[in-house]
C-alpha cells in the first residue's frame, strides 16, 4: 500500500494536544472498532449501565409506582428537556423531551397548519430525511394541503403566502449540508411563514442558538451526538411566546394541564407540557438523561472546533490516499454539520468491505459512504488509521470480494 | 383490633395450593411491601436486569450501530408484538408493539375517521380513563367531528350511522367494570360502526380473544399488567383483513414499505408495520419483551381464575373487617377486569395511611380505593394483610392523622 502521507504518530500528537481527549474514557467503546457512525448511534456512556441498573432494581423493583413521585419520573420530560435547553441556546422551559422526531414533528406541523386554513401548502426539501417528508404528508392529508418537495437552492424562492409552514433538516443526514437557521428564519419572517427545524444532525455537535436565530418551533434526536442510546426519545422545542396558543391534535393525558384530576375534557397544559402525549418509557428516557450530563461540563465550541480539525484531516486525507471517493459535504465549516460524506459508485460493498475490517461508517443510498465525527469520543489517529484501512481496501480491491455486494444490512 | 375472620394461616394454606405459586420468585419484589399496584406499574420480572445490562453493555456498548442487524433491534417490534398476539387472542402479524396507548388510539381514530367522511361522531364513554377521551377529541378537531361522551349504560343507544367510530375501555380503570366484547362488536357491526378497545386493564389479567369476539382494532398498555416496565411501549392491533386499507396520517420512516430506500414518497409497510412511525426506545422495548416472555409457559385461564379467587378472599374480607367501604366493582367476574376498587370519602388519606404502613394501592379521584390483583406475584396472604392493616387503619382512624390529608402524590 501507498505510505500514509500523514502517519499515526502525527495523529497521536494531535490527540495528545487534544483539550477533549480526557472525555473519550467517559464512553465505552470496542478495541477492535474505529467508530464514525455516531451521528447515527452515539456511543455509550459509561455511567448509562449503573443508571440503567438503578432505575431497574431500584425505582422499579423496589420503590415501584411511588417512583412517579419518589425518583421524579414524572418530572424526567421536563427535566431532561431543560438540560437540553443549553445544547440549543433556549430557555429552560422551551424544550420537553417526548416521543420521536416523527411524532414531534407531528405535532409541530399539524398545531401550526391548523391555524393557516388560508394556506395550500407544506414546503421542505426533497431528498432531506424522508421521515420528514412522510409526517409533512400525512399532516398535510388531514388539513387537505400539498406537500411541496423542493432541491434546497430553490426552498426560498417557493415561499409564498401559500405556504402553510417550512419544514427543514438543518444538517442534512447525507450531505452534511447545513442551512444558514438565521437567515431562513428571517427570510421565512418576512413572508410570514413558520419555519420547524428538525436538529437531529446537529444537536450536540454544531453549536446552536435558537433564540438569537429566531427559531420558533425545533424537535431533535436523542440518539446520536446526545448518546442517548438506541431510540432514544426525542425533544421538541417552541419559543415561549408561542407556546400558548400551539395546540396540536395529538393530544393525551400527560399534556393535560392536571393529568391525575381524570377530567374528560381536554385542557392543554400550560407551557410545554402540552406536547406530551402519553406514558414516557422511562428506561429509555433516564439514559438519554445520561448521555445529556455528559455535556454539562463541555463547551460545544470547543466540540465543533475539534470537529472541524477532524474534517480537514480526513478530507485531506482521502483526497490524498482515496482520490476514487469524491467529498460531497461542503468544505466550508459555516455550511456543514460534523459528519462528512464521500460519493463512490460500489459505496455499498465498499462499506461492507469497512466494517469487516472494524471501521463502522454507514452506506446511504445510492452510492454514498458518510462518516460521523464525534469528538467526544473520536481521535485523530481513528480518522488516520480508517483513511488507511479504506486506501487499502481500495488499492487491494478488497471490496469486490462477492460477499460484500451481497451483504444484507437494514440499517 | 377485630380479630381477623380469615387469619393468615388460612391464606397460607390457600397459597400452598395454589397452581401458579411458583411464578412469583421470578420477580422482584420488596419485602416490605404489600404491591397492590400491579394495573398500575407491572413489578420488575428479575431477568429484566441482566437483558438491561446485555442491550446496554454488550448490543449499545460493543455491537453498536450494527446491533439494529445483528441483534435484530429492527425487528423488535414485530417480534414482541407477535409474543403479545397469543395473550390477546390475535395473529402473529396482528399486533405490533409502538409509541404509547394514546399515540397508538390516535393512529387508529385517524385511520378510520378519515374513510368515514360523512360521519359526525366519535362515540366514547364518559368518566373513563381520560386520555381516551383527548385523544378522541384530538382526532375529531381535525375532521370536524364531535365527541360524544355518554355514559356506558346508555353507549348502544347512541350508536347510529352517524357515528364514525366506537371508542371503549374494555375494563374500566377505576370502577373494574368490564364491557361484553364480542355482544358489542356484534351490535357495533349491525350499525356499521368500528369499535376500537382499548385494552390496557385487561391485556395479560383477562383471557382475551380477539379473533373469536369479533375485534378489529385495539390497543394495549407495556407497562401494567405486562410487567414491561414504567412507560413501557403500548400495542396496536388491526385484523389482518383490515390492515390493507388502513392509513394513518401520523405516518414515519418506519411505517414505510422500505424505510431504508431512503424515498420522499410515503408507501405504507404492508401489514402492520405502517402503524410504526418513528425510531422505537429499544432499552425500554426489550424489557417489555421480558415481561411478556414471562408469560410464555402460563395459562391465562389459570391467571384468571386465581384472580377471581384473590378478588372473592378481598370482597369477603373488607365487607367482613372494613364495612365502611363500599365496593364498587361488579361481583359478577364476567363483568370485571383484575382490580377491585371500593369508594369512601376519605380515600385520599386512607390511601395515604395504607401506603405508609406498605400497603401500595391506588387512590383515583375523587373517592376510590383501588387495589390491582396480580395473580402472577400476588399471594393470597397479601390480600389478607392488607385487609387487616386498612380495618387497623379504619378502627384507629390512623388516616386522621394530618399529614396523610396533605400528603402530595402525582400519581
Amino acid at each position: 500500500m501507498n505510505e500514509p502521507s500523514f502517519n499515526l504518530q502525527q495523529a497521536q500528537l494531535l490527540d495528545a494536544a487534544d483539550e477533549l481527549r480526557h472525555l473519550r474514557a467517559r464512553f465505552e467503546m470496542p478495541s477492535d472498532v474505529i467508530y464514525l457512525d455516531g451521528n447515527s448511534l452515539g456511543a455509550m456512556p459509561k455511567r448509562a449501565v449503573g443508571v440503567l441498573a438503578d432505575t431497574a432494581s431500584r425505582q422499579w423493583a423496589s420503590d415501584l409506582i411511588r417512583s412517579w413521585n419518589d425518583n421524579d419520573w414524572i418530572g424526567a420530560p421536563q427535566r431532561v428537556g431543560g438540560k437540553i435547553a443549553p445544547l440549543i441556546g433556549s430557555g429552560t422551559h422551551e424544550v420537553i423531551v417526548a416521543d420521536s422526531v416523527s411524532v414531534n414533528i407531528f405535532k409541530l406541523l399539524t398545531a401550526i397548519c391548523r391555524d393557516r386554513s388560508d394556506c395550500t401548502t407544506i414546503l421542505t426539501e426533497a431528498g432531506s430525511f424522508p421521515t420528514d417528508a412522510h409526517v409533512a404528508q400525512g399532516a398535510a392529508d388531514v388539513f387537505e394541503l400539498n406537500v411541496e418537495l423542493v432541491e434546497r437552492c430553490d426552498l426560498l424562492g417557493q415561499l409564498n403566502e401559500k405556504t402553510a409552514v417550512l419544514l427543514l433538516s438543518h444538517v442534512h443526514y447525507k450531505s452534511g449540508d447545513r442551512f444558514d437557521m438565521a437567515s431562513i428564519n428571517a427570510a421565512a419572517k418576512r413572508r410570514g411563514v413558520p419555519v420547524v427545524w428538525d436538529l437531529s444532525h446537529s444537536t450536540g455537535a454544531v453549536p446552536l442558538d435558537l433564540r438569537r436565530d429566531g427559531t420558533d418551533y425545533a424537535v431533535g434526536c436523542g440518539y446520536k451526538y446526545l448518546n442517548g442510546g438506541p431510540g432514544a426519545p426525542a425533544f421538541v422545542y417552541v419559543s415561549g411566546d408561542r407556546q400558548q396558543t400551539m395546540r396540536s391534535p395529538l393530544q393525551g393525558w400527560m399534556g393535560h394541564a392536571a393529568p391525575f384530576a381524570f377530567e374528560d375534557d381536554y385542557e392543554p397544559a400550560p407551557g410545554m407540557d402540552r406536547f406530551l402525549v402519553g406514558t414516557p418509557p422511562i428506561l429509555s428516557l433516564l439514559a438519554l438523561e445520561c448521555g445529556i450530563d455528559e455535556f454539562a461540563d463541555i463547551d460545544l465550541e470547543q466540540v465543533w472546533s475539534k470537529s472541524q480539525s477532524m474534517f480537514d484531516l480526513l478530507a485531506s486525507q482521502m483526497a490524498k490516499l482515496c482520490p476514487q471517493l469524491t467529498l460531497i459535504t461542503p468544505v466550508d465549516a459555516s455550511h456543514r454539520g460534523s459528519h462528512a460524506s464521500f460519493s463512490h459508485p460500489n459505496a455499498w460493498p465498499i462499506n461492507n468491505a469497512l466494517i469487516a475490517r472494524g471501521v463502522i461508517g454507514d452506506f446511504r443510498t445510492p452510492d454514498v459512504l458518510r462518516f460521523g465525527l464525534t469528538p467526544l469520543y473520536t481521535r485523530f489517529e481513528d480518522i488516520t488509521r480508517a483513511v488507511n484501512i479504506l486506501a487499502e481496501i481500495l488499492e487491494t480491491e478488497e471490496w469486490c470480494k462477492p460477499e460484500y455486494s451481497q451483504a444484507a444490512r437494514v440499517t
